[in-house]
């Protein structure tokens, strides 16, 4: 028997995994990729070395590899605690096959030059597009590849999965950013500001607005944020205004939560509505001086705002507990199912039960996540528009739970950055 | 001996005290007034109750005091991790007795009412000379009456002590901020983001500006911020462009923070310079913007740019532990000056030595504290006017030293909010 294993062993040697990170960084992207790489080490039947493309899928069409084995321990174990991506990503969608054979032949002559029998990628939707067009290779191009995908977005708007790594540590620093500012303005609005607007993320889905809600508290008696402005809802200027007046009325001060990504009854980005330089160029981005601006102008009241932009998505200093452990267990389960032969799918997780909360992680085929946005269902927003319901609060609640501080060093966490071996070349150059 | 001891305890018996906060909140002023509604405790024979002024110095005018004795323990231990004004700020500031006796008549009155021989203002260098010009009503007008300012503002510009509470923890808070943010950028300016603008508070001091700054570091790779914008250097945007031109071709990004004070050379807030809105109105607020829309026009770079206004100065959850217990010893220290008998004079922090850091406090007399402005020295910032040098990073890196992280319940700190019960008034109302 000893001798069949050994034989069998022998017939499928390991073969190299490669992983890459894509789109938009999160403060715990770096985590799944410690899960992928940590686990693969239990599987050195399987996997090789896992290989990292320099800047994402940049770096497999470049032939830009690097080598994780390479990287001190304590780096890997460092990712566990530092957010960005430490191997470089990238805004890189792949055309279809039809589209752009050039590429595709050119990413299986660099997993054939490596040996690169597994690929992990980590990313949203668009991403887990690329992913499912690569996990087709095998059968379209005859090249045996095992592709998972690894889910990250800020935004969590992937489906299927209950929520979305990166999400919950957004939503943790935008309620906890909401809370604080809300009470400064609180203890100054006597002869002070009176409102206060802080923009977040989420163009298209109003997760992380919602999230500014979990901010107001009637058990410590904290009331802002009153009023949240979800790209989901058309902003009407008008109902708008009442609102905050009657809030600063009876409260008398008002904090808002808006997303960058709110529209006007004519479909337009709020944030792109009028606002020129001295030149007469028109001036993007930054919904929240616009929405500051009308109420300055409109109710004659004192205001403050502030845009959060990348300091929401990397600010893993104040990450979800609940967010870094997800992160991780999803890189884990996504070795798994490549080494147990799962192509193109995605782990998920499952949500069993919000009080207490237990989560498990599911095979989600990729078909059915890629391109698909997960909005905010109507039921999660109050009537008025204005506002989360407790529908919603439930489901946000565990995902900023508990927390994850990093180490520091002289005041500041002592964040890893990686050594990035490259993988000495064995291709002629390619041009993207 | 037992006997006449009782006898001269009665002969001058405790008198209470007015505490109030004043002008921008911080993340760590309710740390003061927790140092003083304590130690105050520690003095029975002394001080009797601590009286709060609802919303700054204007509930003294207005005769509404809060009772601290009446606020559970729990609450006021709960100072200690609450940011923001937690009996209510204001901006109000006193004039001269000789434009304004009216006001200074009513503060006596409502002292006398209420038997207040002590008074604590807690704010920055206006409030200083409030809390001066309170000090010399004992003279001037015949009251008993021993005032003691302690020292609060996020912008570090006092005179004579060393540091002011709550800079520490905007410092810490940047600099975090702008090194998440910089390893964000770095690991997406391959395809994406080349400039990121971070804009901070410090309208006529870089003191925060600088602490940006602390976030590079080489021992860890950290590059960002490249570029640091100082309200006490003219911006000069030919020459700002020529820098940013060749931190993105030597780094492949480039990360900056800048101040909401810079200004041109003829002396005009770039802020106000020029973007108007849609019905030609001048909006005013926001240098991040303005800098960003400038790379982008100028030098055809992608950008991104945050705005942390409140956030900055009410981050409790990320405050400097150094800061924490500066804050509190001072609050400390106040009352043990003001039961000595000190009049007219703030505590202040005397810096010792840096490496280690060891300090002490030392009374300042207010007269030297009230309007003076402490600006950067120029050999705090490098020669091309663009970066922190070595002197201060080594004056900085103390203030933001250790970490002081608030209680969390269900995923947010659990910032208190207090009862804040009203003292009975006793005397007609009276107008602002």
């Amino acid at each position: 028997m000893a001798t069949r294993s050994a034989k069998s062993l022998k017939l499928s040697p390991p073969r190299n995994a490669f992983y890459a990170q894509s789109g938009g960084v999160t403060a715990v992207i770096n985590v799944s990729a410690q899960g992928v790489i940590e686990t693969a080490r239990k599987y050195p039947q399987k996997i090789g070395k896992v290989y990292a493309g320099r800047n994402g899928i940049i770096g497999a069409l470049t032939e830009d590899l690097i080598d994780t084995s390479k990287e001190p321990l304590a780096n890997i174990k460092g990712l566990g605690f530092t957010p960005s991506g430490a191997f470089g990503s990238c805004r890189y969608k792949l055309k279809s096959l039809d589209q752009n054979r050039r590429e595709y032949e050119r990413l299986i002559a660099v997993f054939k030059a490596h040996d690169i029998g597994y690929f992990f990628y980590n990313g949203g939707g668009d991403s887990a597009d690329t992913c499912l067009k690569i996990s087709q290779l095998s059968q379209s191009m005859g090249y045996p590849l095992t592709a998972v995908h690894v889910p990250k977005t800020v935004d969590n708007d992937l489906p299927i999965t209950d929520c979305s790594p990166g999400f919950g540590s957004v939503a943790k620093y935008v309620a906890v950013s909401m809370l604080e500012a809300g009470l400064d303005v609180a203890s100054m609005a006597k002869t002070s500001t009176k409102v206060f607007v802080l923009e977040v993320m989420g163009r298209h889905a109003g997760w992380i607005t919602a999230a500014c809600g979990l901010a107001q508290n009637n058990k410590f008696g904290h009331v802002a944020p009153q009023i949240l402005l979800f790209p989901e809802i058309v902003f009407e200027p008008k109902k708008f205004l009442s609102e905050v007046d009657r809030v600063v009325k009876r409260d008398g001060f008002c904090a808002i939560g808006v997303s960058e990504g709110i529209r006007s009854i004519d479909g337009k980005f709020v944030a792109e509505s009028g606002l020129i330089d001295a030149f007469g160029h028109a001036q993007l981005g930054g919904v929240a001086p616009v929405i500051a601006d009308l109420v300055k102008r409109e109710l004659k009241l004192k205001n403050h705002w502030a845009v959060a932009d990348y300091l929401q998505r990397a600010a893993r200093h104040i990450s979800s507990k609940t967010d870094v452990e997800q992160s991780y267990a999803l890189g884990k389960a996504a070795v798994e199912y490549a080494v147990k032969g799962m192509n193109g799918v995605m782990p998920a997780v499952r949500r069993l039960s919000s009080k207490p909360y237990r989560w498990d992680i599911v095979a989600a085929p990729l078909a059915e996540i890629a391109n698909h946005e997960k909005k905010m269902p109507r039921d999660f927003i109050t009537a008025n528009g204005f506002h989360i319901t407790q529908k919603c609060r439930n489901y946000l609640q565990p995902l900023i739970d508990g927390e994850a501080y990093p180490p520091y060093e002289g005041g500041l966490p002592a964040y890893v950055q990686l050594k990035n071996q490259a993988v000495k070349k064995k291709l002629p150059p390619f041009s993207l």
